[in-house]
């Protein structure tokens, strides 16, 4: 393993790559916060379809003061969560300064990319389908890769360093799929491609992926979300393939049927990652003029649906 | 009183006309469905903020071919009951043939018409809070005016006969308002202007009149909601002013909080109006090469929440 990693909530993605990345020999600490002592007395646990892990003596921290400095931050909260990341990365990052986020939604790279000691920021898109299903423990039903590439200001495409090579490395060591691309802008909108409608619908809806694929009406729904995310990604010059959307269909087709990150947070009455993943590309598309309505009503619905 | 009535559904809306026309001293029979016995035994009660009626010795009929024929046969159904009008209208109409259609919706004149005793078809779009809340018995909040307008093929205009005149008297005789338009046209997207935004958005996010109007992102799907009916309207031909979505919020705005008749039917799992409130006007707009993307996006949820 090339670096030492912490993971800054182990929640249904932080903590899988955060496990499996310990269990294959890398040095990972990790901060918690409601899971602490839980973790402390019976470490993390990942059932996963691709093995399970039982982690003991887990590197567990609440307090980022008190945890070793790593090369490598992977920062795996929710969105609305990265108002306390200064306080966090300034604390924990060494001075190469790598952070790693693991994060849905669109347009939080810029502020976190303003934190004094943040050096060199990579988004990680990840297409898996896990949910935190009890403390310290996660639950894996299907994928897992991580399309990961560089931040720079204005989202200018870059492409992979030596160090995204080290990082690959690593997560290859771990058994985990890695994709390292050029163009983080177009990677983004491709996620959104996915997350708008099942992130969105799961919850406006009540219903998980096999239930809106196999409705007509909620597929309908589904089909304008994406060619809207499509436009919205032309609009800002991040172009997304055009066969995308029927591919991201095809792939859900073939998983077990999920309840999407923004679903499981829904019900647990937890604040929605609705301006990350909604009210970011909206703006940004308003910005130049237009229009995404269909994606605009369901900002509206999930905003009254989960008020801020 | 003119005229000889029979009221086809004692629902919220059949009902609270029907009492109120038969206390007043109308000839009033009614056919029920699943709520004859209880009514037979206990009459119908209408708990109003104009005053309450219990109304007893009611002229009950759970079968159509016992029922005297009428003059006037007011329809309370739901529209998607309306398969049923045929042989229920041939039987208790005289040769009059008059009918009134108290309905939520679009285009489902044309069918009525076509029943072979139905010679005079009007439409009364009902602008009354009221609501149905056990056998028998009708509870009302607000309002109660009814716009009588008589059906010709196309919607084309036609000025108030004798025939809606003398209904209007009768209304008036029972203190209630009526006003006679010629254009049932315009008086049908008037009605969608309401219905669209507060029947969709009460079901979709399981809210009361008062929530939707309170939440600014509700009040803004509701005012695009208004924006593409009026335009709707346009592209039929059937004007509305362009003041008239404002006007229906300030009047919402003044109402007791209130769940439409959609969201009442769709809490006791029956099945929605969605193809009348909103399929037919996306089809009439389809057919002039337009979409009305808010609508269709509500429609398609509607559908997904209660398939047909």
């Amino acid at each position: 393993m090339n670096y030492r990693y912490a993971v800054i909530g182990a929640g249904a993605v932080g903590g899988f790559y955060g496990i499996r990345l310990a269990q294959s020999g890398a040095e990972v600490s990790f901060l918690l916060k409601s899971d602490y002592e839980h973790v402390l007395n019976n470490g993390l646990r990942l059932e996963s379809v691709e093995g399970d892990i039982q982690l003991n003596d887990v590197e567990a921290y609440s307090d980022p003061v008190e945890m070793e400095r790593c090369d490598v931050a992977i920062v795996g909260l929710k969105s609305v969560n990265n108002p306390v990341l200064p306080g966090i990365l300034n604390e924990v990052l060494n001075d190469y300064g790598i952070v790693i986020l693991l994060q849905n939604g669109y347009r939080e790279e810029e502020e976190i990319y303003r934190i004094e000691r943040v050096r060199k920021l990579y988004s990680g898109l990840c297409f898996i389908c896990s949910t935190k299903t009890g403390p310290g423990l996660i639950k894996h039903t299907d994928y897992g890769l991580v399309n990961l590439a560089e931040y720079g200001p204005g989202y200018e495409p870059l492409p992979p360093d030596s160090t995204a090579h080290r990082i690959q490395e690593d997560f290859n060591e771990a058994g985990l799929k890695i994709s390292l691309k050029d163009n983080l802008h177009s990677a983004r909108w491709e996620k959104l491609v996915w997350n708008i409608p099942f992130n969105g619908l799961s919850v406006a809806l009540n219903a998980d992926t096999r239930e809106l694929l196999d409705n007509p009406y909620s597929l309908d729904i589904v089909y304008a979300l994406m060619h809207e995310t499509l436009r919205g990604a032309e609009l800002n010059g991040a172009p997304v393939d055009k066969g995308f959307p029927e591919k991201m269909i095809r792939t859900t087709r073939s998983m077990k049927p999920y309840y999407p990150s923004m679903k499981a947070d829904y019900d647990r009455g937890r604040r929605l990652e609705t301006e990350s993943i909604f009210g970011n590309p909206l703006r940004s598309v308003k910005d130049k003029g237009e229009n995404l309505q269909c994606i605009e009503m369901l900002y509206r619905e999930l905003s009254f649906l989960n008020p801020a």
